[in-house]
């Protein structure tokens, strides 16, 4: 029997500053029922879905890399618990609709952790998995020089979890969180888990601050990594987006749904609310993971050890031990230093 | 001072079963002074430059894993020694025209060991580097239901070394060879080692047996997982192809010159012997290397080791034995068994 699940992805507009989670909470739900309607057993919204994308303010009064004074604005951004007084709806449509749902927000635990966090409901909407942000991008303190923050590395801790799946919906599903979709670590570490689906919201800034050479190549770096893990994981990949201009700054739109083969099959064409979906055939997850990503047959994972290593000064110390173990011959015969032609 | 290196990007066209050494040595040849005439520090090679890609046949008498039997023109597809008499004038070519390379060939060692290397040859004709493939793709044996044999597994060994990079022309450089470009661990690796330049020559015929599916995609997945390795290293790639049609098999050409950005920024549009080439600025490598993908500050080595765990069934285990150290609040509530609408 072909397995697949219907996915639909649902792409959010702007969210407002003022904005409440019950306006937002509709906008979910009128999304939830386009799903449904198109026949979606599952519903993936982007990351922190609930509120605006508040890392662009500097929201309390430390100068230092820690949190300090007033955090009452930071603190309206986060959810103690989920679901909560303002989600219960979107939770019980979902089990009404018998359509599960993922969703991105900010978490701040009992005693005192922030997280960003995706969730993954099951069509009885009930939460069967949880995600929190293991690479948080930005920066830690206030930057006065650029045109709007990106405080993430302010407001969130990384997670001390990493990446796990999830047997539901009939396959093997795993999430991530916007800046994780860079790094091919991300979908490794899945598709050793046998991952089939990998779920990733995203809020990206389409002025990068550090480097705006990088501006006009956003939506091209954007699926280059989604496609490139997804082939090299022979897994399916589904990025969801915010778009617009949210509170003067433009995000990256541009929603997907990409087969294991690397392919586009489905993509947003606004940057608004939107959904797209598409049947998603998790065995053709197999056609990649047991012919030319056989990773038992072909992988070398002795190899890798640099990955894991540690910071690369560590890396190149290892292996310029290891190097000392050669015999003569194998060494690698170092370089002269060579005058560089004009 | 900006530094960069004029690199010359040669694809081969088909090469036949009975062309010489000498033959192939004078094509190379050609391709070196093309290179020269435009100013071409560097002039890069593919994967097997000397032979035809002997590997598409059964070459030897054995039935099992082993080579047995007449390895009469097996071996004669090795070299024993480098430079030897049919290429000592490639060597010396390259110093009097002061253009190092990079070469393929099949090694064949004094204490009979079979290799698929690639070498890094200096602009004084010095071999400053040498790289044992990592990744070796096909099968162990005969399989008479191919068209034609994909047989690497069976005549080269895996590489015992690993990925190292060399400072050469002013740089950085890495090599990886085929196979390898396909897994993010290769520029990983080599990334994390600081490579501003990755040289990757390859044989990729456009028939893949085991999954036809992905014929019409080796175009674009050849270019995806090298722009992908580019971009998240912040390193250039030199993609360098054999192409046409060589003794019935038709192979990828599509040589490319791919910078840090992940743009394709020079390509072959011939399936003959052809040389594009580009001036790569190697400080370009720093606007991703010192920013979005400063390893120091953003990566998680804790997180990746699944990577290095071994295969698959291993990973999973130890994801599961780590998952019972975990506090209630934290655990992944098991996804109930779920119908699968079709």
């Amino acid at each position: 029997m072909t397995r697949f699940i219907d996915v639909g992805a649902a792409q959010l507009g702007p969210i407002a500053r003022d904005e409440t989670r019950e306006q937002v909470v509709d906008r979910l739900i009128a999304l939830l029922h386009q799903g449904a309607a198109r026949g979606c057993e599952l519903v993936v919204f982007p990351e922190l879905a609930l509120t605006t994308f508040f890392p662009r303010w500097h929201l309390d009064d430390g100068e230092g890399d820690e949190i300090e004074g007033d955090t009452t604005e930071l603190d309206s951004y986060y959810e103690i618990e989920m679901p909560n007084t303002a989600t219960q709806r979107l939770f019980d449509e979902a089990k009404r609709l018998a359509v599960g749902f993922c969703l991105g927000y900010a978490e701040l635990t009992p005693d005192g952790h922030r997280y960003n966090v995706y969730i993954l409901v099951d069509r009885e909407g009930e939460v069967v998995g949880k995600y929190r942000k293991v690479h948080i991008p930005g920066h830690e303190r206030h930057e006065p020089w650029r045109k709007f923050q990106h405080l993430e590395r302010r407001y969130f801790e990384e997670s001390p979890d990493g990446f796990r799946v999830h047997e539901a919906f009939g396959g093997t599903i795993g999430m991530a969180i916007c800046n994780d979709r860079r790094w091919p670590e991300t979908y490794r570490v899945m598709g050793l888990q046998g991952a089939e689906m990998i779920l990733i919201g995203y809020n990206t800034p389409l002025d990068y601050a550090p480097d705006p050479s990088q501006n006009p190549l956003q939506a091209f770096h954007n699926h280059l990594v989604m496609q490139a893990g997804a082939y090299q994981n022979g897994t399916w990949v589904i990025g969801v987006a915010k778009g617009g201009v949210e509170e003067g700054v433009e995000s990256l739109a541009q929603t997907v749904i990409i087969a294991p083969s690397g392919q586009i099959v489905a993509q947003a064409t606004t940057i608004d609310d939107e959904l797209v979906m598409a049947r998603c055939d998790l065995d053709m997850c197999d056609r990649y993971k047991k012919t030319l990503f056989d990773f038992d047959r072909y992988r070398r994972p002795d190899m890798y050890t640099a990955i894991t290593d540690g910071p690369p000064s560590l890396v190149v110390a290892a292996i310029e031990t290891e190097s000392t173990k050669l015999t003569p011959e194998d060494a690698v015969i170092p370089a002269s230093t060579k005058e560089q032609a004009q």
